[in-house]
């Protein structure tokens, strides 16, 4: 008998249809003789109505109030799908995520767990109940005020709960049938991958790949928790997220698969003076401002100017904060002035056994160039390569490098809805 | 500086121009130089949507999940009205009935409360902010599971919450001017009470005056907080709700008003052998089926054949599980069968000077009389006479009683829309 946590995100529980199919997928699990402990995300579009209705009352909510909002979203599916499963015959019982233990940070909307706590959700599993637990929120330990972890939260909260509890696997239900080698919805071929190593999760995740957020791949890897990501809506084998580059053995493909991301822009900064201090200076506001910047490229200076153009990518989210932060330092920097551009892509090419062989870059800049495709900003880690282009052409050149490296299969690859938080 | 709780129902905060209204009164109380703790209900239909989806996923749904999807509601009420205080530039914070303190039995559904102990409140009021509670809401002692405290909740957690702080009044504000004489829907020149005695309030809302919730008014009474029923629509003043008829001088009115309910059914049970221990068995299985029953009528035993017939009221909603109840023991009671009337309806005519005046009953029971309509049921008490008519009945009797005692004012009454929880 394994203990599986179980998480469904906010597709999956959209409407009473689709929680009473989870529960049904829930209590078979209980009937394969499995303790279960199920993380919910906010039924569907919950969130944005939610966040509407904020939106009328003020321009500017406090924090604070607005994650005392939102957590009213887990609140309500969490309790229909325990109705769901009690009426099926097997007892369920809900906790929010004050209840369940989940010990965050005060930093409201973005609030980090700080450690996990699950006797009440121990005891539910002893006494043969699921428990049912709020995904994507959690109580500050000082403040004790309820705080939520920021987008793909659930994911967190799941992966955590299940390293609490020793559980054995973590499985992440989602709406497509695993991870694959690209985005079906724009390769048709993609293939689904069988197994992947933390790292590579944690490149593809960070370099756009939405089936699997990148705190949660995290937390997963430092605590060694294998995560199953698999489909709600089948009962395909999906794929296994454990294991390390250390302990894969020489048959592992070379390159795992394809990413790319439409959530970044880039801000451009121009005419720096080609001093010290002076990029410093800019990626200090940047950071001050608590933004995470992701690719940067500082041109060589222009001869005989003393001047460079300084060029990063950033969420598009947090283009406004970054634009004006920087507008505040123009005159103490010196700098001429700023570009903004939210009509970027960028793509990425992952593998584990990229850092064994060089000319790997080299094959995938090829192939974006024969596809007639600009390449403009190019950022690489020892275990992946990513360029950034026009939106326009993103998703040919995700086309072209797929089909470049041969990473195609045979296995049709089905897409649902979107994913929820 | 007074402290004061103001209680705010469904319909006050049913959209978010509504709640902007309430941000804007409360904040006119802070400007006022009073401190404000304010209690909210779920938004206007909101409770009943909740309901709408637990229907869709379980036809029997456990009360204890059924508490925690309820206790949503408040949650995105009170969050919003905290975010509009805030916007209007006065700090607020939201906290639920289990971060305000409000401990209550574990009975989901009709928890009671056992304690409150508001720290949390009191330190937001010290620091200059207003305190949003979620009313109708709790946390269990024992278990410490989620708790609603049922219909008119709201008003009990007010009542409670300003007893604990020590408020210097708590202010329910609902969507009418204050407590009639009767009911303005039906009786168009029902005049305002200035003042009414916990006792008079009691007896009102026992027989179905809805604009305060009995439990409230007994918390009240039994901490002696004074409660002020106003308007959430106007600025009128409304009716205070304090001191006891022993405090009252010489003067008061003889009657206070007339009262109406249209919430209750007659069960007659036929032929009860008329023995000891047979009336005893019927009340017990009510009883055991923890209904409420309100009058009740026993006939003369029918000569010679040593039968006779019980009637009694109980809410509507009871109806079909007393039915089942007394069916189940009708063999062993020996009673020949049971009749089921959701078809009535009570008039009570209440007033403390009642006591000392025994002619008010028969000029009450005359008037009822002379506008043509039948009495069906008797029921007295110190300060209150209640009949039982045929619901068609009602508004011409309580027409008849309210201007037989000559009660009509000259100020027009108000009404506005439904009232919340």
């Amino acid at each position: 008998m394994a203990l599986v946590v179980q998480k469904y995100g906010g597709s999956s529980v959209q409407n009473a249809e689709r929680i009473k199919r989870v529960a049904e997928r829930i209590v078979a699990s209980r009937k394969a003789g499995d303790d279960v402990v199920a993380v919910v995300s906010a039924m569907g579009d919950s969130t944005d109505e939610l966040l509407d209705l904020a939106a009328q009352v003020s321009p500017l909510p406090q924090p604070r109030e607005l994650d005392m909002l939102l957590t009213a979203g887990e609140r309500i599916s969490m309790a229909l799908l325990a109705m769901a499963i009690n009426n099926l015959g097997y007892e369920a019982r809900s906790y929010t995520g004050s209840q369940a233990g989940v010990i965050t940070t005060s930093v409201h909307g973005k609030a980090r767990i700080i450690d996990v706590t699950p006797g009440r959700i121990r005891s539910a599993v002893d006494e043969g109940a699921v428990a049912i637990v709020a995904g994507f929120q959690g109580v500050a330990q000082d403040t004790k005020d309820i705080t939520t972890l920021g987008r793909g939260g659930s994911d967190t909260t799941a992966v955590a709960l299940a390293a609490a509890l020793h559980a054995d696997v973590c499985e992440i239900y989602t709406d497509v049938d695993g991870v694959f080698t690209a985005d079906p919805r724009i390769v048709a071929d993609a293939r689904r991958l069988e197994r992947v190593t933390y790292e590579e999760m944690l490149e593809l995740a960070a370099c756009g790949a939405k089936v699997l957020n990148l705190r949660s791949v995290e937390y997963a890897r430092r605590e060694r928790m294998p995560i199953h990501v698999r489909s709600s809506y089948s009962n395909k084998p999906g794929t296994i997220v454990s294991g390390s580059m250390e302990d894969t053995d020489m048959e592992q493909a070379l390159i795992t698969g394809v990413a790319h991301d439409r959530s970044e822009a880039k801000i451009t900064v121009l005419a720096v003076p080609d001093e010290p201090g002076a990029a410093a200076a800019i990626f200090n506001t940047v950071a001050d401002a608590e933004i995470n910047i992701d690719m940067i490229v500082q041109n060589v200076s222009t001869k005989g100017t003393g001047k460079t153009d300084i060029s990063f990518t950033l969420p598009k989210d947090d283009g406004p904060t970054a634009m004006a932060a920087l507008q505040r330092i123009q005159a103490k920097t010196g700098f001429d002035g700023l570009l903004y551009d939210d009509h970027i892509g960028k793509v990425s090419l992952v593998g584990a056994g990229m850092r064994s062989h060089p000319g790997v870059a080299a094959s995938f800049f090829a192939s974006i160039g024969a596809a007639g495709v600009n390449i403009e900003l190019i950022s690489t880690s020892e275990i992946r390569v990513s360029v950034v282009t026009r939106d326009t052409d993103l998703d040919a050149a995700v086309a072209a490098v797929h089909n470049a490296f041969d990473l195609g299969g045979e296995e049709e690859a089905v897409v649902y809805a979107g994913t929820g938080r």
